[in-house]
């Protein structure tokens, strides 16, 4: 099969939710031993998570990880960021040596961690074989996607299956719920890109300042955003993967292919920022029923973020103002999501505490 | 000594914060490998955590209990919610039997849940010596604070100490983070007096739908609020002790003395809703330096709770739309407070990754 092929078995494994297991989660929340909608978000999450597994109440999940995937961005030339390019490949070192955000925050609730080299430009072969590491670069960072294509259709599928690929692993070591997380300096300009393309918002309300930028380059990258879309094109529906290959990143790619990965096995995907959500906007438009594995887990401040998962529907657990990317967000939110599975198995509903009176409207 | 004097002996055990501990985190956090601010609420949590604890980095918290106050109100004769009295006494008997939200959601982080009847109007004695609950009742309800005080001085005293005590004994067992939880029918309504009172905001601003209150319901709640002011003269900063027996729950009076506890001997307090919230203002009126335990939960949608929260000059961590009580939305921001620590601890510094380079305007 050519990559190509792949992706589109992929897709063709990624099967529809189950209404009525989700519909019978929706009744139980209404008989649960709770006032009506007291659960919050936990309620809808639940209601999600029953329709994925096609059982209510939902298993809860056990085994969580989180998958960075790494990349360098040719954007970078633009002058998007004040980071240099080299500290993509020296957080991956850091990733390695537990010594980064998403380590102390996977730590807090048990959650495995995976990094993906699908692109960084940095030299990484010191970490060959390191546990934590899986090496399937595409090429040592994208082109520019200001003078060009970013990647070629082919490279967007190699890093696409890469994801995939590394999600499979995971799910074989039994990993039963997916935080995607992303390490890439210059990656929320690509970021902010396949927001804009895939939900039809303008350049300006979906770029922000990503890791620290101030204004002066905020404005730039929302003129390299708006010129890349103009460039290639890509203000009318252009097909996912034309638009992944034009103005992604590799990471975005290969975070799109883990999303589809969990989607295919029927395994939660809790999302991060906007790095995590331009790749899930991704997947769905490639395959509209993998919409069903995602959760909203952080709202993160960078503006395309939170529009990117209204456009999904979603609605974000926590709201800790993070922008580290990584993951560390959607992680933050693994907990509620256990909590939502398990409060539909294991809270009574009012039949069952049979003294407990409702409300006298009733 | 006297109940009161008991309480003054408690509020003089709590000390000041340590201002060169949150100077050291300040200092820590901006050396951290991570973009300035990256980690958002996490930074102002682990100051708040290294000023506590001082130290920097501060302990990562092990050992977490959720600490649900139950009592009854005279003040749901007014008709300010549709649930009978005798939901509290059923709820506690769901607490015990593992089948409550508050059990869910703290099974999920690995929280320990003690029960405390400080004033529960049902019959309670088949559960006399349940490993989960304490009993210390104080009445059986509180009055009815439309017709005169909820309780005397003296009995606020003995709930607030019911509290304190119990706190006392989670301390002994190696509890080293509190999430105080409520239960009460109509304990919304004490609630929003109590925030009233303790932050001169106006009684239309805090009073909410509580347990699915409709519009009719809470519109007479407001004015049973604003009726309760009126009648106990607290319009003008009274002072707490006072505040707490015209108008408030013997839960609220055992949490504010939980608060008061947990603040004594350095653990963190991580805020649920709006009786929580209504408990913490008490307890940082009767003894300001208590507000230095204290952390942001979760924003509930009742609005004394926000209202509440933002008086005390803090962020809730999550965001999930709970409104139950019991301490639900507190247990899930329980590991965002860990991270937080483990963050400051953990995470190299950028002298540490001596092959990171800066941001280029440094």
């Amino acid at each position: 099969m050519t990559p190509e092929e792949r992706v589109a078995e992929l897709v063709g494994r990624v099967g529809a939710v189950d209404d009525a297991a989700a519909e019978a989660a929706r009744r139980r929340c209404e008989r649960l031993a709770t006032p009506p909608g007291a659960l919050g978000a936990l309620e809808t999450v639940g209601v999600r998570l029953a329709a994925l597994a096609g059982a209510c109440p939902p298993p809860v999940p056990a085994s969580p990880a989180v998958l960075v995937a790494a990349g360098d961005h040719g954007v970078h030339a633009q002058g998007v960021t004040a980071w240099p390019q080299e500290v993509t490949a020296a957080m991956v070192s850091a990733f390695c040596a537990g010594k980064a955000g998403v380590n102390a925050v996977a730590a807090t609730v048990g959650a495995r961690v995976r990094v993906l080299d699908v692109g960084v430009a940095g030299d990484l072969t010191g970490l060959d074989g390191h546990a934590l590491l899986r090496r399937r670069p595409v090429r040592a960072g994208t082109s520019d996607c200001a003078t060009g294509e970013a990647m070629s259709r082919a490279e967007a599928c190699a890093a696409l299956l890469a994801g995939a690929d590394t999600t499979g692993e995971l799910l074989g070591e039994g990993v039963d719920l997916l935080v995607p997380g992303d390490m890439g300096i210059a990656n929320t300009t690509s970021a902010a890109c396949l927001v804009a393309a895939l939900t039809g918002r303008a350049p300006a309300a979906v770029t922000g300042p990503g890791a620290g930028a101030d204004d002066e380059t905020v404005a730039r990258k929302t003129d390299v955003v708006a010129a890349a879309l103009d460039r290639h094109g890509l203000w009318s529906g252009a097909d996912a993967l034309s638009v992944l290959g034009a103005v992604g990143g590799f990471e975005h790619a290969a975070l799109a292919g883990a999303t589809l990965a969990a989607a295919a096995a029927g395994v939660p995907v809790v999302l991060d920022g906007v790095s995590t959500v331009a790749a899930a906007l991704a997947a769905v438009a490639l395959c509209p029923e993998a919409e069903g594995c995602l959760v909203g887990g952080h709202l993160s401040p960078e503006p395309g973020a939170g529009l990117g998962l209204s456009h999904l529907g979603l609605e974000p657990l926590v709201d800790a103002g993070l922008c580290l990317g990584e993951g560390t967000g959607g992680l933050l939110a693994v907990p509620a999501v256990s909590a939502a599975a398990r409060a539909l198995g294991e809270v009574a509903t009012l039949d069952e505490l049979t003294t407990t009176p409702g409300p006298s409207s009733r």
